[in-house]
């Protein structure tokens, strides 16, 4: 059964919210499996936009109640779930978090699609409201708690913007020189500015300032991991039953582009690459992601420590290759499409992850991983597959998707 | 009468956000009186929350309706007025902006009372939702009504913190020298990272990431003015009829510094000092609030240029300073109190302002206005202040404010 010692001895309570989605969820396993006590608060909403979008995981995916009956029969640990929307449900959150009294809270439960996030004014709307509303709710209750929690939270890559001429971006923080009245040159460590490039990223732009204030403000203890794009299905745990098989995104909005064209070349698609496909992004398996977690929980930052900030990926890939990559693994056909995205056509990434790897992080390359993603998980459930989904249709300004002013204003004005 | 020229070649039609408000009221009248056409946009929250505190504005301000009858009376111009949430009424508000079609909005319409959003958890969450959401829909609405409107919004000088050690905070951008991977230093403008010094002055914080955005991916045209704290009451309009009177809040929640200051020497209350008063602030008169916000309006950004910041201030004084200018002027007697903020006990404060006076403003100055203020407002109106409302009761943090935690838990969680 391959299960690990249940009697840690640092044995946590922690909660993870989010804990029903693509990354919640294999963390949850995870951590119950290393002895921790996890309680799940997730409001099912991910589940929603599915129905919303038409859309489903490729991955046949168990409703909440069956996958904790299946986790229990299998490692006899339970794990509670609560279905709370934490973004507007605060005295019940708050009351949750004072009965449970975590050691530590992970905080998954964001919007998380750019495209999403850029459908329509209802999109952009909700993704703003949800995400700040979810985590200013979140640090309220870790303060009006009185309990000295741990907050985890997950941000992006994204927020650096994609590269700067030159830099290598650093862990959070910026090495910066001023000049002062007297014309003296003073050095600096500041928040790295910021250039999201959606309105998701942007609300986790708008998250480190609610951590930067109530880190300062409540001694808060909080670290933030700026996370790739996470490519992959299953971990350990995850595999233990079909029944616990995690979620696979392949739609024009939630999928990421990776499993995107693993997806595409299984079921016989064109792999679609935007523009050029000369972007380069950040990488991490969800294998990884899930140990980058729990290494964060073992290593909390002291109770006056600034917030601590980690890039949790662990290559940089330029898009186009990784489509010939996976071109070259399947024989399948690659086909650019217009980028629906306003954006750079080509950038280069240098990015530093020596917090994660000084910690003991054996990163799980690309190489190793691939082939086995593309047989197991996309190959096997290729007959799950809509097709009519694939093409990503949300565009980031109305030029690049044209409509003319009258019928998107009747849209919204009912 | 004083009017001035109805017919301006350069008539606008200008939406104001929050026109019922401190500096929103005076704004509408001046830029009406100037000639432009001027729609105000309020739900009015901030009469509302006088009622939460049982608090009123120390001068008999008179209902919208009052207000603006007597405005068509005098002037012969007619302001319109639509009570909107628009945080909450995304629909009606983006109907009236495209039934209005304006030339520029004007963004007041935010909570902007650091100590009201530090009172409780429901104040604080209650500021990001208004205030996020507010300036957000904002934003989407102007993208999606398809107009090229100009953008002005009320930002603050505490975005900025209380200055860092002997720079000179220039307007909204930071030159920066960074190193890149090669050894070599480049130079860089960045957006001056915040440091906000409440809540309150958070969100003000997050707005500046909201415009960067929407100008970046949507070219939206936005000033964004960082004001310092406002002082004095009337402006020539306000002034033209007592019905037409500002509102002066004395509170220990709304009032600001030097309005409190002089409200207390008029009614014999102690000038009521916070810590030692070694706090450095930039100020404002609000006839000078009102004339920058016209040269914002008379100089908007360029289409593809990016979000122009001005510091909307004329001059910075120490708190301390000015109690003792108070009190020479009034012989009111100083007080000493804990100070219920969580910030340095002192700090200096050097900031630019060369964009304002270089299009030609000329500032009113403390020594002029100050003494006509303690007599016309604050002592005319003397008897209407209620003494128990003047401590400011908000603390920052539960330490300056005992109170068990099971106490605060039943109050939130019913
Ligand atoms: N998947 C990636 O490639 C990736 C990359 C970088 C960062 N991240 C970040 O990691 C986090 C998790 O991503 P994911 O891929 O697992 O997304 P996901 O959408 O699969 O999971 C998010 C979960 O949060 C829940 N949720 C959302 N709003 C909520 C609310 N208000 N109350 C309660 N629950 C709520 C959803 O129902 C869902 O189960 C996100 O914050 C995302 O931004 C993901
Ligand atoms: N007064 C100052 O000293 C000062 C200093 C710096 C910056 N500012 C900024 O200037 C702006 C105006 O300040 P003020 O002193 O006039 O404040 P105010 O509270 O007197 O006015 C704000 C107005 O906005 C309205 N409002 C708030 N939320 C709204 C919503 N969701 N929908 C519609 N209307 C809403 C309120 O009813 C109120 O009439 C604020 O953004 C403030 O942050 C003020």
């Amino acid at each position: 059964m391959n299960l690990q010692n249940k009697h840690l001895k640092s044995n946590k309570k922690i909660v993870v919210l989010g804990g029903d989605g693509f990354c919640g969820w294999p963390t949850s396993l995870h951590l119950s499996n290393s002895g921790h006590d996890v309680i799940i608060i997730d409001n099912l909403s991910r589940r929603n936009i599915d129905n919303e979008l038409e859309a489903e995981s490729l991955t046949p995916i168990q409703p909440m109640g069956t996958r904790l009956k299946v986790w229990e029969e299998i490692s006899r640990r339970k794990i509670d779930f609560y279905n709370i929307n934490i973004a507007n449900d605060y005295d019940y959150f708050l009351k949750v978090i004072i009965d449970e009294q975590p050691d530590a809270i992970i905080h998954f439960a964001e919007q998380r699609s750019a495209p999403y996030s850029m459908k329509s004014p209802k999109h952009k709307r909700y993704t703003v409201n949800n995400n700040l509303n979810a985590t200013h709710n979140v640090l309220c209750a870790i303060v009006e708690s009185g309990l000295d929690i741990h907050l985890i939270h997950l941000g992006t890559m994204g927020v650096y913007g994609y590269g700067t001429a030159g830099m290598k971006i650093p862990e959070g923080y910026l090495d910066i020189e001023v000049q002062t009245e007297a014309g003296n040159r003073i050095d600096q460590q500041i928040l790295y500015p910021t250039n999201p490039g959606s309105i998701y990223h942007m609300t986790k732009s708008q998250d480190q300032l609610l951590f930067q204030y109530y880190n300062k403000n409540d001694s808060v203890r909080i670290t933030d991991l700026h996370q790739g794009i996470v490519w992959g299905t299953n971990t350990k745990e995850t595999k233990m039953d079909e029944r616990l098989i995690n979620r696979f995104d392949y739609d024009g909005d939630y999928g990421t582009v990776l499993n995107r064209f693993l997806m595409q070349a299984a079921v016989g698609h064109p792999i679609t690459v935007h523009g050029t496909g000369g972007q380069t992004r950040a990488f991490i398996h969800i294998q990884d992601t899930v140990r980058c977690i729990q290494l964060a929980i073992e290593n909390p930052p002291k109770r006056e420590e600034r917030v601590m900030i980690y890039n949790q990926m662990t290559e940089t890939h330029r898009v186009n290759d990784l489509a010939q990559l996976v071109s070259e693994l399947t024989n399948g056909e690659i086909a650019y499409v217009p980028n629906p995205r306003k954006e750079a056509a080509e950038n280069d990434l240098h990015v530093k992850n020596d917090l994660f790897l000084s910690k003991g992080l054996k990163p799980i390359t690309l190489d190793e991983g691939l082939m086995q993603e593309v047989t197991k998980i996309a190959k096997k459930y290729a007959s799950r597959a809509d097709h009519t989904k694939i093409p990503a249709k949300s565009t980031w300004t109305k030029e690049q998707h044209p409509g003319t002013l009258k019928e998107r204003a009747t849209d919204l004005v009912k």
